[in-house]
């Protein structure tokens, strides 16, 4: 950047970027293979961290490259101890946030371009090349033509998480069905009880929900014995609050929830909208895949989606589970109209010829802030470094290791499976004892996790599953394999910690 | 990652990952060095860059380091024609994006450690290192003590942008107020017409407004001749409101308007807010500082924030010009529980003993995300390596080349000054020739900057500043100084290049 010049700041000499860049680059790789030293999850007590640094910033700047090393060393004796490492193999806690050498690569170019992309012309390249890898992705996926650019109404965008993803579309949905059915009546969203936290954050923010307790904007709908959405609810409770005056606009529906792998049913979802008139009157239709999303680019999972066709958007997230560092969500609508009429304000200061033209994509107003940076980078080098049979062989093999999972503890009757294997995750737990209470069953789970989780060998987490049908809730621990670096030696070696810890 | 064992899904290996990666760093530090040979603005045609990109995702992988010379090559041949140079020291158009050594140091540590810090315990160097470097910056813009993490009720934390910011203190005030006004009373949002468009985008999402020209629930007051905010006006507008029963909740006052740096009045404004009972209410008054928060690093520039200990929050960007990386947005708030109270969901999964016991910040519950990468490391970076000294020295260069070229302004007829000279932003314009029509005057600046951005030897970009008291309104060119390599040179040349293009 030619800042050698000005001598009054202390800007990084060309040389002195790249000496630290190299030295940067190995400490990760070396981080990554020393990563099995470090228990998995932190062990330093809340204030730890932040009683090792310095209450002021410094006065006077590090003065070169062996000022340096005063920052390496704090890296190793303050941030490390409480850093929990994501991207250990023995991590197999809430859902995976992968990291990999290309995404990395991509991350670390695009901080190095500093491109802003909050408009087609500010980054046209930021731009196309986000607009191509992600119909890329949809073809994966197996989304219908209509989610893609190359349609006339559709497309896809990276957004920042799902969480972004869900309150887009549901203030896009609301857009729409205000346009069509113009007045004040109360909006009600839905989903299942089991569809991620973000939905009701999403109606929180937008307005449709007063606070997280509002059930009468927000109906969280009891699911079936495998923790699914029953359309049969939504019909009843879309028909009742039309019949009340109310205005429905907005489900979410799951592709693989949180707590257990879910999968709610996409086609007869989308049929309870038609029948009850709720997609005439422009209700839209999101898929939270966040998760399960990934394994949707092998064909033998495709059949997850059945009745996509019908939906108006889903996201899911490569920064998940396709080895593409966070923050990396990939949402495609049918209708971006309906994004952009919700999200668009184009002051004078942004306007421009390209704009104006109408035949550029500005990804501004596809989502909640206007500054966007050059993400597409590190998902081109993903899906090139690894290509689509690299990315599927990935999916596979966590998949196999997560069913080999399953088998254990099948075979091992002191365990059960809380409900069946979703993909790579099992939701297991220890059995109840006859006669012992649910209370009693939980909290022996809760010790076995704790106790596990303490040893630094695994980190798991956990979910309490509500009882369906009269069943009391069951406190599971859940296995989500996903970490670029697992292999089956830490699988077993955590099954084997398990055992051995009930076993005491 | 001991990613080398499984052969069936092909990894980069740890000696690639650290060739490629020290090519990588290379290949940005050679990019800084060539920025220049470049025009600063793109010159590709829509749909360029995508149809060098070929439709459907390659079925193998690159197969090893030779298989990314392709991926280099097409980073030359594909995405750099399309790529407009935030980082060029010729780029002066809407406001900088900084880049720098160490910060992008930092993002590579960050994609590296792969840490997704949503809760502390998930995270607690992410979420301490946060909190320690928020406070030190705090206490550098001269923040009074209820706005750091030291207090009981303040804190900061980073947002991806000021967009979030300025939402995220929106639906904290709608909470604050209706838990203190409970009912249905239309909520008022107040700014000046000059306020960046996040605002009335915060209002879209959150459900305020119905839309982009709502102006009954977003009010955009007009300014004065200076282009801030009117407290006069503001009261007006509360006082009308409250006696229409209306609920007004939400102010935006700007520290450094988009268009010209206006600076509104904080200590007026806040006075404005108790005097007319909105502050009892719970009314919260958000200071956008986005830009020109940087600049309140020195303290000859903190008279510009007088006033700040009575407002409810203040967010400004260190990407923007404090040698940050995009994204990375500080935001201070004297009120966490509000946050926290209109954010937060806590579903089971996430439950855990260090949020228990409530001894610990978990930033999901500051946010509109759940998940969030390691932020905290590039600023970090960025404050070690320059310290609070070079920091100063930066801003106070811009400054000074912001001075120098308004009064180069100033002394050549041909061309006026917009307003007067905001910081490192200067708003000028050819003047209007006797008897010239206002459109006229506006079309010849308008070709003026056509044909600089033409030449690619500089970039700069426009606004319109409304009429005031009966003047039509004017098509200006804005100078915004802040790239980290701009040097006199740079400025110079840029001068030169308009009166040089002004003669022709």
């Amino acid at each position: 950047m030619s800042q050698e010049r000005n001598e009054s700041v202390p800007h990084m000499k060309s040389e002195e970027f790249r000496q630290l860049g190299h030295q940067m680059v190995d400490w990760i790789a070396d981080y990554w293979a020393r990563m099995e030293s470090y228990p998995v999850r932190a062990k330093v007590a809340p204030g730890e961290v932040l009683s090792k640094l310095p209450p002021h910033a410094p006065e006077q700047g590090l003065g070169g490259v062996e000022g340096w090393d005063a920052v390496f060393k704090d890296l190793e004796s303050v941030v490390m101890p409480g850093v929990t490492h994501w991207q250990s193999p023995s991590f197999f806690a809430y859902f995976p946030a992968n990291a990999s050498g290309p995404s990395v690569l991509g991350e670390l170019l695009s901080a190095g371009l500093g491109v802003q992309g909050m408009l087609w012309s500010t980054g046209p390249s930021c731009t196309e090349l986000e607009t191509r890898v992600l119909d890329w992705l949809a073809e994966l996926i197996g989304l219908p033509e209509s989610f893609r650019s190359m349609s006339p109404a559709g497309g896809g965008v990276i957004q920042g998480t799902a969480s972004e993803a869900t309150l887009v579309a549901m203030v896009a949905a609301r857009s729409r069905v205000r346009r069509q059915r113009p007045g004040d009546a109360p909006l009600v969203a839905y989903s299942s009880t089991q569809a991620h936290s973000s939905v009701l954050k999403a109606a929180m923010l937008s307005g449709v929900a007063r606070g997280a307790s509002d059930t009468a904007h927000v109906r969280l709908l009891e699911t079936d014995g495998g923790y699914a959405l029953r359309p049969e609810l939504l019909e009843r409770a879309i028909t009742e609050d039309l019949a009340a005056g109310r205005q429905p606009f907005f489900v979410c529906a799951t592709l693989g929830t949180t707590s257990s792998g879910a999968m709610d049913p996409l086609g007869p979802t989308s049929e309870v909208m038609k029948r009850t008139g709720l997609t005439d009157m422009g209700g839209w239709l999101h898929v939270d895949a966040a998760w399960a999303g990934s394994a949707l680019i092998c064909p033998e999972n495709q059949g997850l989606a059945a009745g996509i066709e019908n939906v108006d958007s889903i996201a899911f997230d490569p920064h998940k589970w396709m080895l593409t560092n966070f923050d990396c969500d990939a949402f495609y609508t049918r209708d971006r109209a309906a994004l952009v009429e919700a999200l668009s304000v184009t002051p004078e200061y942004l306007r421009n010829a390209a704009s104006a033209s109408g035949s550029v994509i500005d990804y501004r107003d596809w989502q909640v802030e206007l500054g966007r940076r050059f993400r597409a980078l590190k998902l081109w080098f993903v899906v090139r470094h690894y290509g689509v049979n690299g990315l599927r062989a990935y999916i596979r093999e966590h998949v196999r290791l997560a069913a080999l999972f399953e088998s254990w503890v099948r075979e091992d009757t002191r365990f059960e499976l809380a409900v069946p294997r979703s993909l790579s995750l099992v939701c297991f737990r220890l059995a109840p004892r006859p006669g012992e209470a649910p209370e009693a069953t939980d909290a022996r789970n809760r010790a076995l996790l704790d106790k596990l989780n303490a040893t630094g060998s695994a980190f798991l987490s956990h979910t309490v599953l509500p009882g369906v049908g009269g069943k009391p809730a069951r406190f599971v621990l859940r296995m989500a394999i996903g970490a670029p670096s697992t292999q089956e030696t830490h699988v077993r070696a955590c099954w084997e910690a398990l055992q051995k810890l009930t076993g005491e």
